[in-house]
Formats: C-alpha cells, structure tokens, sequence
C-alpha cells in the first residue's frame, strides 16, 4: 500500500468511502453492493477486496480475469466478466477518463488540504497581496508587489518574484522559482524545482566574446498548465514567452524564450524548444524530441519521441526520425556506410545508366 | 507592456530617459528630437510611440516599413526608411550590438538594485567574509570559510558552501547551488537552479556493484561565465573541472568532472559533456548536442544542434550528424532500411563487379 | 591544490596521515618508508612529491615514468619503474578500485562532518521521528510524519515530504525535493537539485482537453543508491517507481512513473525512461540515451551513449544507434540521400533483378 494511500495519511474523521458515493459523484452504472467501501485505487495486478481498479483496453482482459479487486471500472461488453470475478462493477463509456476523474476525487476526498494562511518562516516584502484562502508554505520568499490569489498553494522554499503574479487555485510544490514579473492563470501546477523566467539565451557577438543582452520580457502561462519537475521556461526578450491555457510539460524540459506553445498540447520529459519556435495547439511532442527556433508547428502535430525538428513543418501530421537501435557491431557498420551514402547513390545513378539502353 | 518595464517596478524618482541622453551613453548618430521620452525597448511589430526598436538585419524590412515605434536603431543604408516612418532614427554600424548595450543600460538605469547587506533571515557560518557592498538575499545559507566579493549578489535560497569563493559583481540567482570549496570570478551571472561543484559520476566496480569514488576537485570558473537555469557542473575528480573567462552555457546542461571549456565558449540548451572532454575556445555548441568524455574539440568549432560527438575532432570546422525528419511512414521505412545499409553496399559492390570487365 | 584537500579545511587537531596508516586500513603491499607523509591524492600528471597517485592502466605508464608523486599505487608488474620513480609504491591488483578506496578512506579522515542535531532554523513538523545522530541542516523542512534514520545527513534547504523515509547514513544534499511517503534505504546520496516522488504525466483526453490523473503511488529507492544533481523520479500512478539497491544514476536523468531499474544498474547523465520501463540489473545506461515506456531489458544490457530504445530487447548484449557526425557538407549530403534510402533499395533490387538471368 502506497502511502499517500495508507490511513494515517488521512483526516481523522473520515470514514472510507462507499461505491454508491462514488457513483453519486462521478457517475457510472453501479453493478452489484453500493454499500461496499473503497480504500484504494490499484492496477487490476495489485488490487485487493478493498480496491477499486479499471480496464482501459480490451487487451487487458487476462489481468481483468485474474485480478482479486473489489470492484471495476469497465465498459460495456466487459461488464458481465467483471461482475463474473469481482461481484462488483461500474459501466462506463470511457474508463480511463472514469479512472483519472476518480483518482481526482480521491485526492480531494481523502487526502490532505494545505493550511490557509502564511507560515511564520515564510518571507514577504512589502506591498504583496496575497488572498485569505491563499496557503504559503515554510520558508517561502514572496517579493514586493507580487499578487497570491484565491486558493493558491506556494509550497516551502518557492521564490515568488517582484511583481509576479500567481493564479487562483494554482500550486507551486516546493522549491519552484517564479520570476519577477512572470504570471500564471488558474488552477495550474508547476513541480518541484521548476524555473520560471529567468533570462534567454541572449548574446551579441563582439570581437570575439558575447555581449549580454537583458531579457525583458515576461513568460505568460494560461489557465490548467502543468509543468513538471526542474522544466525551465525562459523570458522573452522583448515579447513574452507565452504558454497557452491546458499545456502539459513534463520533466526536464526546456523552454527557450519568446517560445509559443498553443493550448492544449502536451510535450513529454526532455524535449527541447529553442528561442522563437511556435508550437501549435492540441500538439503532442514525444520525449527528447528537439525543437529548433524560429520555426512554426501546425496545430495538431504529432513529433515522436527523439525527433529532431529542423525547420517549419507546414501541415499536420506524424513526424519522425530516430536512428534505429541496434546490436553495437551491425551498428558500427551501418554507421560507417552511412557516412558514404551519398558517394553510394552516384554508384547507382552511374550502374543505372550503364544498363539503360 | 511587460512586467520589467513597467512603471510599477521603477523607482520613484526616475524619469524617463530621452533619446540625447541614450546617445550621450551609448553613441550612435541621432537624427530626429532627442527630447523625445523613451518608455520601452520592442519589437518593431509590437513597438509603440514611447518604444525603441531596433533592425538588425536587411531581411526584416518590410517590418520597419509597418512598425509603430517612436525611434528605430538601424544601419546607414535603413537610415532614410526609419526616419520616414518614425520620425527618430540612431543609425549604427551594428544595431543588434547596439541593442544589447541598450537593454543593459535600459536595465542599469531603470530596473531595481539589490540592497547591500544580509538578509535578516539568511543563515551565515563562521570565518565567512562578506564585502559590505554585497547583497545577501532572504533565506541564502553561507557556510564558514566561504568569501563574498564586492557588488556580489546572493538570491534567497542560494547555498554557497564552506571555502567558496564569489567573484566581485557576481550574481547568483535564487535557488543556485554552490558547493564547497568552488570558485567563480567577476561579473559570472548563475541562474535559478544552477548545481556547482556536485560529485561528479565516478565508480569502480568491484563484485557486481559500484564502489564511490569521492571527487576531490573543485569547480574553477573564470570572469564574465554566464551559467543557465538548472545546469550542473560536477567538481572533479582529482583535478578540478574548468570554466574558463567569457563562456556562456544555456539551461539544463551536463557538465561532468574534469572537463575543461575554453574561453567564449557558447552552448545551447540541453547539451552534455561528459567526464574530461577538453573544449577549446570560440566553439558554439547548438541544443542538444552530446560530447562524449576523453576527447578533445579544437578551438573555433561548432557543433550543430542534436549532433553527437563520439572521438576527438582534429581540426575547427562546422560538424553535423542528426537524423532528418520526415513523416512517420517514410521514416519507418528509411529506417528500416538502413538497419540493411551495410548489406546494400555489400550488393551494391556485387553488381558493379559483374559489370565492369 | 583543491579546496577539499586544503589544509585550512582541516579539523585543527589533526596531522597528516602517512603510509603505514594508509596500508595498515586498505591493505596492498607498500614499498619505501611508511613513515612518509600524504597531504593529497593526485593524478600522476598534478601530483607532487606530497601527493599519493595511482596507475590504472598500463597505457598510462608514461605519466608515471613523468610523475613527481612522492607515491604511486600500481599493478606488481609496474612495481619496479613506480619505485625507481617515486621512492614509494604501494602494490595491489587492483590499483583503481584501491584508489577509490583511498579517496573515501581519505575523505572520512580528513573532511568536515556534519554535526548531529536539527539547525535552529530548520522547520520540522508534528509527529517527525529524527534520530539523534543525525543531521539536519539550517532552513530544512521535514513535514509531519516523516522519519529521519540515524546518521543521515539533510542538507541546507532540503524539503522532506508528510511521511516519507530517509534511511541509515543516508545523504540528501542542499536543495533536494523528497516528496510525501517516498521512501530510500541505507548509504544512499541525493545531490543537489534531486526532485523524487513528484507526480507522473498522467493525463486522460477529453474533447480535446488533458485531465490530470492524480499520482497515487511513491518512488521506492532501495539501499546504496547514488542520485545525481537535478535528476527527476516521479512517482507512481498507482504502483509504485522502483530504484533497486546499488543503483548509479548521474546528473539531468529523468526516470518516469512506474518505472523500475535492476539493482546495480548505472546511468550517465542527460538519460531519459519513459512509463513503466523496467530495466534489468547490472545494465549500464550511456548518457543522452532515450529509452522509451512500456518496455523490459534484460539484465546485463549495455546501451551505448544517445541511442535510443523503442522496443523491449530480448537478450543482453551491447546496443547502439546514434547517428555519425561528419562535416556539415557531408553531413547534409548524406541526410538528404537518408531520406530516399528506402527508394534507392527498390532501384538496387531493379538493377539486380535485370542482371539475374
């Protein structure tokens, strides 16, 4: 058992919820006893009587076969096997959307709320504005005129800037660095370690050695964006950095400045946007995929994981182009031919040539 | 209007600077009023009347042509379409170069200055030397024996440890990690996130497992280092790890023990170095690229984005190697086919055999 | 000399050790006075007649004919040239491993020790079992529940989740992120900038939107693993992230949810493991290799530096995939033509097909 599930994580007073309860919230068509208790949500491996569990796809019907959950979450044409094994189960649509709205409403139900309230070691200048529901944590550092609105959470050690702005219900986990100036809308989370807003990468060659160039942009986050742990997002140098409503960005990722992402598109761990570079909206980018700058990526693009974009894309679609792995020796000689390729293609102009009549 | 510029961040006091007054500091030939107020540096596509801009190259024309700004940097040959637009004009040789020392002296003149002093909060060990007219932000941990030069700058939350060593006019954002015994010099500017002087990656194996080695060395950066948001340099293993004057390493970067990086260096985000490569001086590594240990790069090199360097480079130049993109079903099979590459030369060969006398 | 060796970082009360004391803790056979004084290790080339070095591998065996070290750890058979050098040599099979024996016997000795007992500035919540001897350092935070072994070390600005677990002598730098309910064992080291047990990428789409998927699992690190600066391991979804005992990761790697590595696995720098990867034991992971979710490799598998892994590997081995660098010319060449590689193939089997008779 996980220990952000374990009892002595909970509130006192609450009570394990039941199936019906569950049902009242999320919705879903309860087979089998309402009155059955929830206390933990497991992969259909690691599920007990006291679990509640899914099937998201067909294909994990032997697990759904063999799993000893209480109860699960699937569709339609699996109900009758999953009442079969469990005696318990709710039909939905869509069971892995059901999934994640469940994990949300557990946490919200059972998991615990951060105080209200700025905690005595925590620092604030003058002139900062933070609302009576707003939460700041231990040893936190606010600067003059920042504003914490309604419901935020800034966890221990976070940095909030000099006139910085951070949205309502929004969550900054310990140890996130907000700079001076930037924004972030409402009901976003930026992880452990996450740098908001320090300067591009800004030089003007001068005789040989780089002039810095101050960065005086901002970076602008919308609504619903999550950033993940240690991710860097740059200032814009002149214009802002801007990161629109419903991002995902996963770890360790770079963000350079003056970048556009569009709403709703997602970038897995790794990946990196050079300066300049508009990403379209509703885009996923695979892990390490590479960015280039000053290009433009249409809405709806998909990049695999380990691709390298060098210029514009210019219409959507799935892109490409990862070196295939293989065992080191059949490697070395592709390798090697690869570095002749070119030579290779004349080779066969010239055989083809010789054979046309 | 961004944050850092707006009048809300500007001590009380100052007025804004005119155009003479811009000129008198930086030169330039201006032609236009030079009474005229400036209240930003833009874009020329978001300028507005109270902005300066800049065009820095021939290519970007049809944006002066339509910009809204008050006053515009150009070259000689742009001075007469500038004035026609805007009205005011400093022409230059170079205005990229112009407008960096512009936004510095936009920033010295207009933005806020650290106080000099330690924070109340901060927590400071014994035998630490701190020049008055350094700054000590909230939070900062100073362990004994550490040195502060003068006109340095410590965030909050930064953390230098026993013995180090910050040059004068130096910066540490919030949130730098500086770890014992490490040394920048003068004006070095260390970004949120930053990790000197970590252990670097060193093991011997012995029965299956890893034994430590402990990393005696130190990191050794030089004057003018400018270091991006949550890179990390590992001291080194006997030897130290060395930064030398003028290099400038964007976000997220790997620098392992014992490599050395010559001066004006410049490297993009994402990059890694491993354990004692030796990189010259006046090299620009593009994003992402990778430079494997022991090997050596000679002055005046770059390596472009995404590009992987496995031996020593003999000579300076300009060296590739990334994996072209495509769309998925082309890639797929492009990269199977070259799985078969050394296979295809083998054939190749075969069939010119048979048809050369 | 480097700061970590520098005398004025020494305890007062002690002296130098000398051979003799050296021999009689790490074994070996030493040849020349044991009376002599060490005050540093060095590398055969910075070493000086107060140093102790080491020769790894005979190719090395110039810089040991050049050293001024004063005494040189070596394999029997390069006893003789050691002493004719040196005056002293200390003789072993193995004279890495031994060397890194010595740099922790060293460092034990030598170095600073934190002192037991909670920094008067550090936050410590309700319910937090710390054990008396061990450390916790200025500006920590260690939420409620959570349990601190005996002699582990929490470094300056260390943030320690509700309930989580630090084991026995266990070391988390200044500025780690250890998140509520994850747990790690024995002997382990954090570095600067570690992020565990922040929430995976999980989201489910919805009418084009991502809804977040809480993070119900934690990261589970077993005994004598070593963690490098801003590496990231996020917590599980519903299952657990697992670090095996002995594991190496280096600086910059990001290990996803549900991930598990095999004990006594190695990674350098800048890796990246995708969800609920599992990674056998004994592997070692290049740096800047990608390797991709919902895939096994088996024990003992060494993946070369960049390459990328797509698909499960069935058996150990040594895998490579990184595209050759070339000078750009050549590079460009060659990608273009890679990019008709599976064209030119048909016109090769044409070609071979018209010569068949």
């Amino acid at each position: 058992m996980t220990a952000r599930q374990d009892p002595s994580t909970r509130g006192t007073a609450l009570a394990w919820p039941r199936l019906s309860e569950l049902v009242a919230a999320l919705g879903g068509e309860l087979h089998g006893d309402g009155a059955r208790e929830v206390r933990r949500i497991a992969s259909l491996e690691s599920a007990d009587a006291q679990a509640i569990s899914f099937l998201a796809q067909a294909r994990f019907r032997p697990q759904l076969e063999a799993t000893s959950a209480g109860c699960v979450v699937v569709r339609p044409d699996m109900a009758e096997v999953a009442l079969a094994r469990c005696g318990a189960a709710i039909v939905t649509p869509d069971p892995y959307l059901y999934y994640g709205r469940m994990s949300r409403w557990w946490v919200a139900r059972q998991c615990r709320v951060p105080v209200p309230g700025v905690h005595a070691s925590a620092v604030v200048g003058e002139g900062v504005h933070i609302h009576p529901t707003a939460s700041i944590g231990p040893l936190a550092v606010i600067e003059s005129g920042a504003r914490i609105a309604e419901g935020a959470v800034i966890g221990s050690h976070v940095h909030v800037g000099f006139d910085a702005e951070i949205g309502a219900h929004t969550r900054l986990a310990p140890r996130v660095a907000f700079s001076d100036g930037c924004r972030i809308g409402a009901r976003g989370i930026l992880h452990s370690g996450v740098v908001i807003g320090t300067d591009g990468f800004g030089f003007a060659p001068f005789e040989g050695c780089w002039e810095k160039i101050e960065q005086l942009g901002i970076v602008r986050i919308g609504d619903d964006v999550d950033i993940g742990a240690n991710t860097c997002v740059d200032r814009g140098a002149l214009d802002d950095t801007v990161i629109e409503d419903g991002v995902k960005l996963d770890n360790l990722i770079q963000i350079a400045h003056n970048v556009r992402i569009g709403k709703h598109t997602a970038m897995a761990g790794c990946v990196g946007v050079a300066g300049s570079a508009r990403i379209g909206a509703h885009c996923t980018v695979g892990g390490a995929a590479m960015i280039l700058g000053h290009l433009e990526i249409p809405d709806h693009t998909h990049i695999s994981a380990g691709s390298f974009v060098m210029s514009t894309l210019t219409k959507p679609g799935h892109y490409s182009g990862v070196f295939p792995i293989d065992d080191n020796a059949t490697w070395e000689k592709n390798a090697a031919t690869l570095r002749q390729l070119h030579t290779l293609r004349s080779r066969l102009r010239a055989l083809e040539k010789k054979l046309t009549p």
